[in-house]
């Protein structure tokens, strides 16, 4: 087992499953990954999910014993104004994190039950927090707060937070590589399209601005989500039905978005709806690529320049008619995506713009998982 | 008077006061105009308001009496799905914009009431409601619908309907007459920037997407109204603190935007706080140029290429901090402003842009009031 090094465990807890990837760190590679599915809910139920957590890793043989773990990196989706960067967590950062649960009840009660299972079943070693918010903690106070009153935004910490920071932060990274200059130099745009989606302006490997707003639901049209909407419509659609709150809540974030426009929240299956001639997932896929284009005009405005267009996560990576709409008519932008790169079968980091385009068009995947196991072992070595 | 030729009357009919403007039409000049203030809100306040309006035109001279008008032009600011055109008033007219009331009830209520007392005090000629929303009826679907349940959307008609269409529909062809190309061959971003703003796309004269949605809130920063948000903020502000819905409409509506930011509605006030070193109303001065900024960006995207950006209304046509600050850093565009020409004194349609720039910017004062006039008369003489 010495000859692994240290090893990082990323937890990453959701309302229903538990993933998990385990990570040597010098030089890091993943070593084992998996997912507990089934998750009802309890407390309980995430401890039993650690455990077998735990179980697959002696099974494999990567780990004789949990404790030889050098640290575990826990996603949580939102750090609020208490936290701009990852953290080790105690009693205390729990009790912070708990006082976030608002802004996002489902994914934050998640996030914790998985840190409290894995602290009560790993006691021994540090555990750290690395938060979807805080790559975006740099953003600019003009982008970043809303045009309410002062007092009442202030007071209650309605502003845009961001999310998908470990993507956006990963695939720039990965970008610069590829582009071959230091990330300091570069303007880039990072599109996250995956079931949930969100776009970033990145200038000199900051997030200057960021579709996502106070919580996951503004932005880019999404899976279920509806993105950008007139802010009177969640008042109006109270008035104008018989649905309560919570209900509209729903409407919004699970029954919206590509689901909500032709049935399909999979952008798979609506092509396949498209390719049947169905009018409503022809909509649901021009309005998708649509919100899109705008936001990186947007951003191109916002930047003033742009190196690169950076396309990552399920859709991002793997749907090249999503990228060619998005892209089309950008030309006056210098973005043009080059059809016989885009549509070639391929997996890794990649240019899909002609040679010489005066702006890069990239594929990216993304990982997450690596990024906060990175992210988890130098808040270690910081200490 | 008979040398006059055909008049019509343009009523403007507000919350709190009525505004008025006469025409002659054969060519079409301004003979008088004029605001009756501190209006109540019953019925009986808008016939007494309207008989004022007779008094001051009888006193004037310029019309002998009411009846001499050819047609009173009445602007309405929704129209909902049910009218994209123009539309001769009758009693059924009136029952279909009534029923529009849900989208805007303080707007359309003084609209009908005014309607009302016109055609009370002059009952024998045409009325013609020219709407607000009727510029944008050629959103293309993409644009126009939300990424809402279709059932839900349909059956509620909610979607983006945009406003200020009189003024984005007539800046639009005098930048046209300006630029001396037919307004078919021209791709425009116009800013009405005034106490309400937006911004539209205008491909070939028509317009393809809008700032403003199913209600104005929606899109820029504006005196009094929020613009963009994260659609859970509405909710979630309900949630955390105990405010009702109506009062949460009014914070939105009333209680944000500039005066939320720093205090101030009207932009030259802000621009005083600036100058005093107020860090609020340099935020607000910011945001409200960034927004706009940004919708640029978009609608360069949406468009493909752009032969002039127009700014108008009162903020677009005086300030021009605000002009020089919106397009900053937007020459990747072929946007700039010359300072010369833009701060230079002026009152006509102007280009502010150097000479031979890719992207023209202009000045032009909108006059809701004389394109009322116009849609009024062209409706009479289609029918």
């Amino acid at each position: 087992m010495d000859a692994l090094g240290p090893t990082v465990l990323v937890v990453n807890s959701g309302s229903s499953s538990l993933k998990y990837e385990l990570f040597s760190m010098e030089p890091r590679r993943s070593l084992l990954e998996g997912e507990i599915e089934g998750i009802g809910g309890s407390d309980d139920d995430y401890t039993t999910a650690m455990e077998r957590v735990f179980d697959a890793l002696a099974e494999a043989g990567v780990l004789g014993d949990s404790c030889e773990l050098t640290a575990i990196g826990h996603r949580v989706v939102h750090g609020g104004d208490a936290f701009a960067d990852p953290v080790l967590i105690d009693d205390e950062t729990v009790e912070r994190i708990r006082r976030l649960a608002l802004f996002a009840p489902l994914h934050i009660g998640a996030n914790l039950a998985g840190i409290s299972a894995a602290r009560a079943v790993c006691p021994g070693i540090p555990h750290v927090a690395v938060f979807d918010t805080a790559f975006h903690r740099t953003l600019p106070e003009y982008a970043r707060e809303y045009a309410l009153p002062r007092a009442l935004a202030r007071e209650h910490g309605i502003r845009r937070y961001g999310f998908h920071g470990t993507s956006h932060e990963y695939v720039a990274r990965q970008a610069a590589l590829l582009l071959g200059k230091p990330i300091e130099e570069l303007n880039l745009i990072t599109l996250h399209l995956g079931n949930g989606a969100s776009v970033t302006a990145i200038r000199g490997g900051q997030s200057v601005d960021t579709s996502m707003g106070m919580t996951p639901l503004e932005g880019l049209v999404m899976g279920t989500r509806c993105g950008d909407v007139d802010p009177a419509v969640p008042l109006l659609i109270r008035e104008l039905t018989d649905l309560s709150r919570e209900d509209v809540h729903r409407v919004l974030n699970n029954e919206s978005g590509l689901k909500g426009l032709c049935g399909e929240r999979d952008m798979r299956e609506v092509h396949k709806l498209v390719d049947a001639g169905d009018p409503d997932a022809a909509l649901a896929l021009e309005m998708f690529c649509y919100r899109a284009k705008k936001y990186i005009g947007a951003y191109c405005a916002v930047l003033g320049s742009v190196d690169a267009v950076v396309f990552t996560a399920g859709i991002g990576e793997n749907d090249p008619d999503v990228r060619a709409r998005v892209c089309e008519g950008l030309e006056m932008f210098g973005i043009a995506v080059d059809p016989q790169r885009n549509t070639a079968p391929a997996s890794g980091p990649r240019p899909i713009s002609p040679d010489g385009a005066p702006t890069a068009v990239l594929v990216i995947p993304t990982d997450e998982e690596a990024e906060i196991a990175r992210l988890t072992y130098d808040c270690l070595t910081e200490e």
